[in-house]
């Protein structure tokens, strides 16, 4: 499905001139190695409803994956991250290109302006193959609100994590870790699970009091599954997460995990993490430095803790909503799979 | 129709966190100052076509500005452009609210961001106005081809657009011409005329006559615009402009105006210019000395030339169409308009 789209959009570009499928290559790489979780969990949420897995869902589902590429591209251009699912940031591929090829001018420049085009392309893509996904007129109607909220919401999510970066050091411990979960709701939570998950439900027609067990259930595992990746930022394996180790510290992502670490550190310590995180310079004794004592504050075992009542929470709700069974089995093994992942 | 959509798009970033209306605003003032160009093409063209000109059929039409806002705020940030209408660019006013509120860490980096992201939403805004207009679903399925074709294409020409910035500078003189042309069509011409008029045909359910002429109308005055854009770019007066003097020859930009000078020049003249185009430290006396060569080589007139014939062509073809007479005359002058204006 998404291999022929590609091809379809990879002539509209060649059309225009060959060199313009390079953006197309820098896509269907990208996607070639992702978890797909997101269209998973639209189309089981509109079979959990009860409609038929027919290729028409699977097309719409589908955009969400495209949703996705979008907001990494441009989210890699903006934190200038060098790597991405084990591969150059789609920003440094096309410098490479740029520095191989010997073309003239600036090449991070260069690699910039292809990274952003190559985002608004997925970005546009993802909404085509919502529309033209051959889903019934009435079905589209009604998902259509949820999949224009989930675009809006995420750039806000993205807008506020952005700010959260240039916050003052000295906030408010409680205060600190309201926002950083604040965030997680909106540049993560609602779009990976709640939104897709709500946007399937909608597609099938599903009755308010599933979509509301859906929200609850999506929300909490929504959550669950970005605190475990703030986890791995900081704890994670380059060679499982695809990302350098310390890759959050550096960009000084201002997390749950941070915050918790935060409110339990001694003077000296908070000291330390002021000073360290967010230095693009960190090296890899200053990335120790930092996990030695967010594990010494004990905020791995908090942010643990609240992996597994969320995912408790959330596996609650959907034991208890009136849905297809199958559907029902999928999403609890998405969601397991989402939380205890290691990449 | 927009101040209307606006407003509620900054209740639905509002709450999430107040501060996420800082991107509204970034677009409102953008959008304050724009010429409306591409919404008036796509109006009058389904006007041609016999379709009224109903509230559906504006809010389908204004879906256009936003993608046009969207285009210009990440062309900023792709060209690192410091003005906009008159404004700063909306990175450039991010990086100030950045300095203005003594927040943490790189300036630069928090306005590309919050200018990728601003750019995101109108993106997507474009996408939700054409959707939810209140067209009947048999119009927005004949038009939303174009519609995609539009997003798609718009994305290769400014690709091509930043390949060609790169490219050598001893290029063969008619190839260069012949490049910009290209570049040219496909990231102004079809976006700015041909794709609005296209669209706003196919939402009135135009015959394919109507159809091409539409598309030959529309890809002279295409050409014809952007071709008057290039002069203003090099000689235009910033108070009308809104941008620097010079800023197309810092930015490097291989305009059908430089290629045309290029083969008219001197050894010694062309060598001047492969040295100062696309410097980005061009003061006020090298971008004099560009002006001067080009004037030189008379490729101004050259282009006058273009503009002229273009325009006649579009007239031409627009006065043998079968369509509604108050349309014809308002897209006559829409595209006098466009090629003779000062800004």
């Amino acid at each position: 499905m998404l291999v022929t789209f590609l091809a379809e959009q990879r002539q509209v570009l060649s059309a225009v001139a060959p060199e313009c499928s390079e953006m197309v290559d820098a896509v269907s790489d990208l996607l070639s190695v992702g978890k797909r979780l997101r269209p998973a969990f639209c189309y089981w949420g509109a079979r959990g409803g009860g409609r038929d897995g027919d290729d028409a869902l699977v097309r719409a589902a589908v955009g969400l994956e495209l949703f996705q590429a979008a907001a990494l591209i441009h989210d890699d251009v903006m934190d200038d991250s060098d790597t991405r699912r084990g591969m150059p940031a789609v920003h440094r591929r096309f410098a490479a290109q740029h520095h191989e090829r010997g073309r003239l001018g600036d090449g991070e420049r260069y690699g910039l302006a292809g990274a952003v085009l190559t985002g608004d392309l997925c970005l546009a893509w993802s909404g085509q193959l919502f529309s033209t996904s051959g889903l019934d007129a009435p079905a589209l109607d009604r998902a259509r609100p949820m999949f224009d909220r989930m675009r809006t919401e995420l750039m806000a999510g993205q807008f506020l994590d952005m700010l959260g970066q240039s916050d003052p050091h000295d906030l408010d411990a409680d205060e600190a870790i309201e926002r950083a979960r604040r965030v997680i709701r909106y540049k993560s939570a609602k779009y990976t699970i709640e939104h897709p998950l709500m946007i399937g439900g909608l597609l099938a027609g599903a009755d308010e009091t599933l979509l509301a067990a859906y929200s609850e259930f999506g929300l909490d595992a929504g959550e669950a599954f970005q605190l475990r990746d703030d986890l791995l930022g900081v704890f994670g394996d380059p060679s499982h997460t695809g990302k350098p180790a310390g890759d959050d510290l550096r960009e000084g992502k201002r997390t749950v995990l941070i915050a918790c670490a935060r409110r339990s550190a001694t003077a000296a310590e908070a000291r330390t993490i002021s000073r360290l995180l967010g230095d693009p310079g960190l090296d890899a004794a200053g990335v120790a430095e930092l996990q030695a004592i967010i594990r010494r504050t004990e905020a791995p075992l908090e942010v643990e803790q609240m992996i597994a009542d969320l995912t408790k929470a959330a596996h609650q709700a959907l034991a208890s909503a009136r849905m297809d069974d199958v559907a029902r089995g999928v999403l609890s093994d998405l969601v397991t799979a989402a939380t205890t992942r290691a990449r």
